[in-house]
Parts: structure tokens; sequence; C-alpha cells
């Protein structure tokens, strides 16, 4: 058991397998010697703990939280109405340095919201971003953001540049993490005027930042961190997840009606299986938020006790490198990179006789 | 042999294997019956058809064209200044009734270009655009605009989705087809300012227009018609592309060493890359362009000689439904659509407290 952090909350009451799921999840934590709170229920929790656990010497707490948010609530208007709700809970447990983190599988809109209302934002920070760990064969690249912030500007992407890449070292331990901008193209000339904007200021940084990268390049493990804005971020995503599906379903296809390939098949569509979970940014231990003073996981609402636990291992150990106190230094600079790259026209001149430009 | 429809012009001059397998492929189209125009350097194409043809029956004709557009061409630059390029002398027969469309696998920006040059575009035409179909399992959706309109304004997205339908309608034979636009969620408050509006106006229009749809319902073929802006439309299908190769690296790894899955394997990877390549936008017998008084097909620089006769043989059908004729009555009302939801605010009421909008 590591004495020094803080055990991570845990809402007891969030996604579809709530509670038991989930405080199965945090016992299984609590029994490799992972300290854990659970809140929500009380009577519901202490019901099922005492269902479950056959030693009492297990680090589980229980904290009382008598209200729920349900997946269909406005996320800020529950954080104002539902005041005694299990995740805002969870976040005032982290806010008062009785957790080190949390971890919910709850309404995700509630627990951005929730992290906000009770953690607040280091200074400098204009939105926090959820992070998804992208699946790629020999490394784990992070995208950035996956779905807080649709409609960004230039900061946010260069603040996001920032935080990923702080979160890149501190807690996936990459040295020297290569930092992208998601785009159209390679070249300096594509992208959009927020990326072209985002683009400018970054190479201005001290980051490693190595310009555009492209869709093809999200799985290749080429790069450490990738920007981009929520909306293009959760399009791109959920479509690695619909392309998995539907190879699955293409394969299933092609497997069938020869049995010699069923063994084959099998695997494949193991492999494709195992695939399409690692896509779905939710399920590998949950989708850090950054951006907010506090460690927050948001899990996928179907998660199961494996998830839950894997969630809880990687809030603590995310919680052990002390990350978010880098925060505010790491964004500092984001606003004078801004205005130093608006300074400077790009090197490049434009054709003013261009009437197109085709980006195909 | 069709008489009532002209030739297809064939840029003998495009992509990494040409002029070889651009001629090879006009021939195998042309002894299918489909008359083609070869347009390039006139002594080279007239030397390779005859080693390649026996008989000289066959519906070919050759125009010279003494320039190239190379692939890092400006495209704009490239179509004013080298007056006498192949992509230009296409659309130019095009444009004379000459030929029926032009098939290229040449620069794609410069085959925009040389359209919009050349052809022009039907009345009340914003911006063409470039139209990739997806690989569905039992469905061919259609997505616009893959990559040449990046900064989009809603009056865009409202013209692409009523080119797309028309296009669905006339070309593909969707009696009423499904309309959606790509956003980061199906509800209507989700998406962004561009999406929002280009949704409000399309509500009110004729088209079976269905809201949003995700990533993930990109190949599921619950859609014909998905309509997004050039930047996420490139970024998802370049998504797809390296989804696909990355699942295909995943599933090596997991056949390795199961002698009996090598067959099943066998079977996988060539799904695998069949499906690989109906993903990549380009190899499906081209993309065709809309809203250019015209048709122009832009193939994948690596087309081989079966790619250009699938291009040709799609062009020419293509034609034979005079789709171009229709765009201006299909974009017509474009305006006014945008104008009325301007006019009406949404039904929902915004809550003015809200000072979070999450969209994860």
């Amino acid at each position: 058991m590591k004495e020094t952090i803080a055990p991570v909350a845990v809402d007891a009451m969030g996604g579809d397998n709530a509670p038991d799921a989930i405080v199965q999840g945090a016992l299984n934590a609590a029994r490799k010697g992972l300290p854990v709170v659970l809140v929500g229920g009380g009577a519901a929790i202490r019901g099922r703990l005492a269902r479950l656990r056959r030693r009492t010497s297990l680090p589980i707490e229980v904290v009382h939280a008598s209200e729920v948010v349900e997946m269909d609530d406005h996320p800020a208007q529950a954080m104002r109405r539902k005041k005694d709700n299990s995740i805002r809970r969870c976040f005032e447990l982290v806010a008062q340095g009785r957790a080190s983190a949390m971890v919910s599988a709850g309404n995700s809109g509630a627990v951005m919201a929730g992290a906000i209302f009770v953690l607040g934002r280091p200074e400098g920070v204009e939105r926090p971003a959820i992070i998804s760990a992208l699946p790629a064969l020999n490394a784990a690249p992070i995208l950035l953001d996956m779905g807080a912030v649709v409609d960004c500007k230039p900061i946010h992407l260069v603040q996001f540049a920032l935080m990923g890449e702080l979160y890149a070292r501190r807690v996936m331990g990459v040295a020297h993490p290569r930092v992208a901008i998601l785009a159209n193209g390679e070249e300096e000339s594509k992208g959009t005027d927020l990326t072209r904007a985002a683009a400018a200021a970054l190479r201005r940084s001290s980051l490693c930042f190595v310009g555009y990268c492209e869709g093809r390049d999200l799985l290749t493990g080429d790069y450490d961190v990738i920007v981009t804005d929520g909306f293009t971020g959760n399009v791109a995503l959920k479509t690695m997840e619909g392309t998995a599906r539907a190879i699955g379903d293409h394969l299933k296809g092609a497997l069938r009606g020869s049995p010699l390939a069923l063994l084959g098949g099998l695997l494949a569509r193991r492999a494709l299986s195992r695939m399409k979970r690692r896509v779905d940014w939710r399920e590998v231990g949950g989708a850090p938020l950054v951006g907010v003073s506090g460690m927050g996981f948001i899990c996928h609402g179907r998660s199961d006790a494996l998830a839950i636990e894997n969630a809880i291992r990687r809030a603590h150990q995310a919680a052990g490198t002390r990350f978010t106190d880098g925060i505010a230094a790491a964004v500092a600079p984001s606003a004078a990179l801004l205005a130093a790259a608006e300074a400077t026209p790009p090197f490049e001149p434009t054709d003013p006789r261009n009437p197109v430009r085709v980006d195909a």
C-alpha cells in the first residue's frame, strides 16, 4: 500500500452497471493495495460491500451522497440543483485532499461540469479537455480534445498541445513527446484558419512540435500527442470505432462458408473485438480530464468491474505524478506564442491572384 | 456502343503510372464499347496504343496536349501558366460537348481548378465539392465534401446536401436518399455553429434530412448522403484508411504463430486489404466533382489500368444521367432556406446561466 497518495474517489452511482460493477471494481482495486473511497448511496454500497468482501482490513472507505446525476440530466443544471450528487462529492474529496483523483462512469458532461465547478482551472487555462488514449500497435499516443470543446479558438488548441505534452511526459513517461495537430494534409498550407494559427504559435514553442498529421497517422505511433478540436476529435474517434465494426462485419462475410477458415476467423474476430474495445476511449481505464485543478477520469457508461479497476489503477498512478501541479506553468506561454506568431506573417508569400484553394 | 453519349476524356498524363496504365485502362474500356478520348502527348499515346491494341476499330480518339501538370504544381498557377496541359484540354472537350465527362489521376487540386476555370459553376453554386463513396457492407453511402472546401460556411454545407442528394438520386439510383450532417452526437444541440445553422436550414428543405449522424455511422449504410466540411471529411476518410491499416497490423500479430490460423488469416487479410482499398476514396472508380458544369472524376495517383477502366465506366454512366443539368435547380432554395432558419430561433430555449457546454 502506497501511503503517500490519498485514495481514489470512485463514483459508485455512475454507469449502466452501477452500483454493483463499480463496487466490485473498487473492491478488486483495494485487494491489490489501491485505497479507494466509494461515493454514493451509503446503505446500498455498504450492503454490497458486506456481501462481496471477505475480510474487513481492505483500504475502502464509504462516503454518502444522497443524489444521483442521471445520464440524461443537463450537466451544469444537475451540478447546481443536485447539490449532494455523487460526482460532485467525489470532486469535493479531491479538492479537500481526502482523495487523490476521482473516477466516474456516469454522465460525462456532468463529470466535466463538476470538475470545473468544484476543482476549478489552474491559472491561465481557458478550457479543460478530455484525453483519449489511441490504440496504436506498439505505442500509446494521446489525442485531445475528444469532445469537450467543440468550437475551438487557436488559444485552446495551443493549450491542449502544452497540457497534452505535459501529460505525455509526466504520466505516460514519454521523454520527448512528438506533438502534432490533426489536419487534412501535412503541408503548412493545409488546415483551417484555426489549425494554421495554432501551428504557427506551436512552432515557436519549446515543444517538439512536428506540424500537421493526418487521420491515417492516428494509429501509427509516429506521434505521441495529437491535438484537435473536440468536434474533429469526436468524429475521428467514432470513425475508428465504426471502421473497426465495419471491418468485423466484412470479415464475418469473408470467413463464412469456409470451414478451414473458422479458427483463423475466430482469432481475427477476437483481435478485432479487442481492437474495437481499445478504440473506445472510455474503456481503456478511463479518459483523463486535463485543465482542471485535480485528476478526474471519465469511464465508459458500460464499464464493468475490470474497467473500473483499471481506471482506479490509472488514476492512482497519474495522481502520484502530481501532473496537475505543472499545468499553470505549461500553459503560461500560450498567449505570448500566439501573439508572436500573429505579429509575423508566414514566410511563404501567398498569391493574391489565386481565386481557388483546393485542398483535396 | 452507346451512340448517344459522347466519349469520356481521359487525362493520359496524370498519375504515378501514366501514361502506360492510363492508356491500357482506356483501351480496356474501349474494348467493352465505352468510347474514350485520350488526352496528352500525342506521339507517346499513339506509340503505346500501337503496341497495345490489336485491332483499329476501337472507339479511341487521341487529342494532343503539350504540357503536363506535375503533382507538386500549384493547381491554379498550373492552369494559368500551362495553357496546353492535359487536364485543361480534357475539360475543354467536355465544355465543347466533344466529351461527356473527364477522368484524371493527376494533381487533384489542378483537376478541381481546371473544372472551375473551364467548365464554371451552375448558377447559384458557391463552391464545388468532391464526393467520396463509402465502403459500407450492403450500401454505397456518399460523403461530401472530402477535401475541396476546408473553411466552410453554412451555405456550403446546405448546397453539398442538395447536390449530394441529387447525385444519390440521379446517379446512384437511390429513390429517397436519407441525408445527414456529420457531427459529434445525434442530438440537435450537438455540433458547431456551422452544422447547427446548416441543419436548421435543411430541416426546412424538401430533402429527407434526418439530422446529425456520427463517425460510427459512416459505414453502417443507415444514411445515403453524409454532409461535412472538407476538413472533417478528409480527416474522417483518412482515419478510416489508417484504422483499416492498423487493424491489419493487429491481425497479423494475432494470426502469427498459429499455423492453423494461416488460412483464416489469409482470408482475413484479403478482406482487409479489399476494405482498405475500398476505403480509399480515389480507388473506387474515381471521386466525382459536384458543383461544376460538367462531369469530372478524380482518380487516385496510384491508379492502375483497372482503376482507370472503372472510372471511365462510372464517368460514362454518370454522364448519361445528365446529372449536372439539375444542379442549378437543386441549389436554388439554399439561401432562402438559410434565411428562413435564421429568422426563426430554435425551439429549445437555451439556458443563459449555463457557463459550460460539454459535448463529450
